[in-house]
């Protein structure tokens, strides 16, 4: 089973990585190119769960490693 | 109009972040994980162009900028 954990910068929080990629598009002549920002994707393959268990493991995973709660949101996805 | 775009690195290539994570994971107990894969995902906020005029611009972004094509593949979504 494989989940597919998505996290981005929460709303409001200022994303600077994101803020020079849509600088430098600008710069190569993407003219129209208005802003951007930049989140990361994790994909887990997990064992011996059921999609439930799963979910339930993976929020755990979150809280404790992967996100940063107080500026990052998350979203988590079970394939398979 | 915004696009989504999904790097990840390509099967085969090696992913240090990935493994990392995964082992991170097992070590705090999580021992359901079995790998882990990380990539990036950046959303690009365009104006003025319909929805085959921009997949067409994100795609060039991505082979300019945006992705190293010689390790990572993109997968490029149009929304609104």
């Amino acid at each position: 089973m494989k989940a597919i954990v998505h996290i981005g910068l929460k709303p409001g929080v200022l994303d600077p990585q994101g803020r020079a990629i849509a600088r430098s598009l600008v710069d190569l002549g993407f003219d129209e190119v208005s802003g951007a920002r930049q989140g990361k994707v994790i994909e887990i393959d997990i064992s011996g769960k059921n999609a439930d268990q799963a979910r339930e493991s993976v929020t755990k995973m979150c809280e404790k490693l992967l996100a940063n709660t107080v500026i990052e949101s998350y979203r988590i996805d079970i394939e398979g």
